[in-house]
């Protein structure tokens, strides 16, 4: 069963190639703006500065037939199933992001750090919840 | 630009349709079977019992075109732009959903509290992050 996912923007950042990438937002990837479909602006009207988001990304260079990966944090660790880690390489190279709005422009989203290069397609944004579980 | 996203697999739920579930896995969702194609059991091999996961849904039945709802828990509220709020109706119907797992055989997760009902396609797993910002 496939579904078609249609990217919503994508990402503007520094970040050039998929190797300067932090694995995680917290070490040290730079701000970036979410550049989204001008005809998206309804959808996007009540983003706002301070929001916190959750950016779902299409890691579209992904090896998608990896199923086992060496977690390149400790590569003495063994071999890993994907599912069991937040590598790109899986089966839907879906990115999932939390950050934190900076400024709207339109359908410019300014947000602080994310760990994703530039062109990157976003195919999805949700607020985080407060209360989660 | 747009990407073929391909089922991993299915929830397994006593929830029957759209209209019964819960809107947020706090407010009373049952506990969930997801079925995972054994064709990816390598991707699943180090999925365990306690393990804390994003699931990752497509939530087929969706709205696609809608971009502005009014919210379901307090009507009075003004609509509000679909990226601001988490609605099925969104242009990429993705669904996230944080579960504990409770136990796993083989490529069949029991999962608890999953606000998704029976046979919605489950497209990703990833492992919640434990530090996150």
């Amino acid at each position: 069963m496939t579904f078609e996912l249609r990217a919503i923007g994508h990402v503007e950042s520094v970040l050039r190639a998929g190797e300067d990438v932090p694995k995680q937002a917290d070490e040290g990837a730079p701000d970036a703006w979410l550049a989204l479909d001008p005809a998206l602006a309804a959808a996007c009207a009540d983003l706002a500065a301070g929001d916190e988001l959750v950016v779902v990304t299409w890691l579209h260079e992904a090896d998608r037939s990896t199923q086992v990966v060496h977690p390149r944090s400790d590569p003495t660790r063994p071999p890993t199933g994907v599912f069991s880690t937040r590598s790109p390489a899986r089966p839907n190279p879906l990115g999932l992001h939390t950050v934190r709005v900076l400024a709207v422009h339109g359908t410019r989203v300014h947000v602080d750090a994310l760990e994703a290069f530039d062109g990157t397609p976003v195919v999805d944004l949700k607020p985080v919840l407060t209360a989660r579980r």
